[in-house]
């Protein structure tokens, strides 16, 4: 934090916000809390700001050097008859008890609060990235959390896989042991095995056919034979808080030719962004990578009869304590470097053949990078 | 949406964030999306803007009148050499296109995208509240979404409550089936069930003993004989999106006269607020009848011994589709009004004795109020 403030000299770092949202938050406190509290950090000192609800749990847990009592604050402050809240008026005066004039916030600090403070004659310095740097390197109990998560994540989706694997077709429709197989069905099978192995799904993506192709669809319905099933398996550890992330796409039965070239396109272009990623390589080039593949393959993005289609999304994204966090793969100015943990999952949606994604957690090292998915990816599964 | 742009003399709000995070944002465009878009209301129009990964699922979805597409609006747009993100360029361009000067925003709304508006001459109002203000009154379907939630967490949370009434005692300890019945073992059977049923609990609290003095510790380890356990179960259903929130304490054993005091306080405390709730009581009213009846009755809140202890929290707040919404029932000005939903949560936390904490939702009527729970309070559980 101290290079930070130096960085953009600033007397402290101030966030405001509730450490189950905002991981930075959680990262620098480790203070996991539903409700917003405030978090100072100066150069030397780290301290936050809590209710009478969470002081004496704060005080077991948060890895700072003083946890402050909102009432207490409250008690002697010259603020009484300011109209702002409770908490604001804590934190002026713990701004005050540590002589923060120029105060780092991040990007998505409330403008509620930062109104309050500039009038008060604070300056407010908006960082342009996290406030926690560090948390893109991940650390090895870091990554022995998130390999951990992979590693359970598969363990399930392989079962799932082999539910459909193992369905019978009638009228186009897959069964299993006589009754339906639906894509409720299946994530409900994943969420509670997910459960039981203490990783918490906050949804799951079991799409095929036409909702597959809206990459967020999670899926309802039947599950189709003879089209792409997408399933997408994005879990957090109810003890670590990492998460993984991984996305297989199978057809049980007979697929479109096309949805087989559609599927190795995907395939090959995973393959040349997993050949391209290590120390110092740009993510906007592993990004281009995947989409010349697509164009030298002959598979259009843009809108098409009306409808956004092709490679609609970008390459990948970090992951850690966020689903989605830095950095990205896309068409942006990014640097991937030796310790960040990301997806790589291009993907295809086309209407009339549904879509087709396929996605693996890597480690970027020194000369390449570190698969942490094994999980084979067939198009066609069979029992 | 239009008398609140009338009220405060605006020609749009403008929501930009994740409607899985922030629920204003769905409620207003019931668009469930994980990544952060963009919408605007006019008096007469609603907008949102988002990627082409959610496009064309924002066009089946969304329920606004336009769905625009933040690539498309780029490309016609006159911001090109900004240095600033793709997404409030497109936001920048909507507001030309709707011809919108003066901006309604949220208290939330990020600083460094607000910096960005004002820099380019618009006027931002920071809302003072809920920009969905309805969401408060809740409809009749949404009543019965909650109902359901209720319902459902009861005959879990029925389960778990006779999983420690049956158990054994040995050392102090419990033991159900010949092992250690764990905070973690009863969580995991609450939060199974609970995903069997459809609703996920972020997470659950099943505490005992000094960890149940700490409201929100999660609990871990043994399950302790003759001491109050807490159980906090709030789930929110995987198809409606709407939480439940309950809690029950109870011992298995005989617990200390002492705690059976602090039951009975709680108890009567509860009977306090409930018999006061009715449509345009005030919140603060509420609040001081629960702190009442414990200085009556002898419970003191305060730092004790060096720690904060007593009716450490509010008295309730609203449940919805967040768990913790407008309006709360503490010592601020808010009023309740028919169709509210709130929790009614008064509880009691003493080091040396642990927590007692005693939950119901309610619904504000005209002349009172209606229990959506029935599960009865009883401290001490018999098989």
């Amino acid at each position: 934090m101290e290079q930070l403030l130096d960085t953009y000299t600033c007397d402290a770092a101030l966030i405001i916000d509730s450490s189950e949202q905002n991981m930075d938050l959680y990262y620098l406190t480790r203070f996991f809390a539903p409700d917003s509290f405030a978090a100072l950090f100066t150069a030397t000192q780290s301290a936050v700001i809590v209710s009478d609800l969470e002081y004496e749990r704060a005080r077991k847990e948060a890895q700072v050097d003083t946890v402050l009592r909102q009432n207490e604050l409250l008690k002697n402050e010259t603020h009484k008859h300011d109209k702002i809240s409770g908490q604001i008026k804590a934190v002026i005066c713990a701004l005050e008890q540590f002589d923060v004039k120029t105060i780092l916030v991040p990007a998505a600090f409330p403008i509620a609060y930062a109104d309050i403070l500039r009038e008060r004659g604070y300056v407010l310095i908006v960082a342009k990235g996290t406030l926690a740097p560090e948390r893109l390197h991940k650390t090895d109990s870091e990554l022995s959390y998130i390999q951990r998560a992979v590693t359970e994540t598969e363990t399930v989706v392989k079962h799932a896989l082999a539910m459909i694997a193992s369905a019978d077709i009638q009228d186009e429709k897959l069964y299993l042991d006589g009754e339906l197989l639906t894509s409720e069905r299946v994530k409900s099978f994943i969420m509670g095995a997910l459960i039981e192995r203490g990783y918490l799904p906050l949804y799951t993506i079991v799409a095929s056919g036409e909702q597959g192709c809206d990459p967020h669809n999670q899926g309802s319905g039947p599950l189709y034979a003879n089209t792409p099933i997408i399933m997408d398996v994005f879990p957090r550890s109810l003890s670590s808080f990492y998460f993984a992330d991984m996305t297989r796409t199978i057809v049980r039965g007979t697929p479109d030719p096309y949805v087989i070239k559609m599927f190795d396109a995907v395939l090959n272009a995973q393959d040349a962004a997993l050949n391209m990623i290590r120390d110092g390589v740009s993510a906007r080039s592993v990004h281009q990578a995947v989409c010349d593949v697509f164009e030298r393959e002959g598979f259009r993005t843009g809108t098409i009869d009306g409808i956004v289609q092709g490679f609609i999304h970008s390459t990948g994204h970090g992951v850690g304590l966020e689903i989605h966090e830095h950095p990205r793969i896309a068409s942006i100015d990014d640097t991937l470097h030796e310790g960040h943990v990301v997806t790589v999952e291009p993907g295809l949606y086309y209407r009339g053949y549904g879509g087709i994604r396929l996605e693996d957690l890597v480690v970027v090292t020194q000369n390449g990078c570190t698969n942490l998915n094994t999980l084979p990816k067939q198009l066609v599964i069979v029992d």
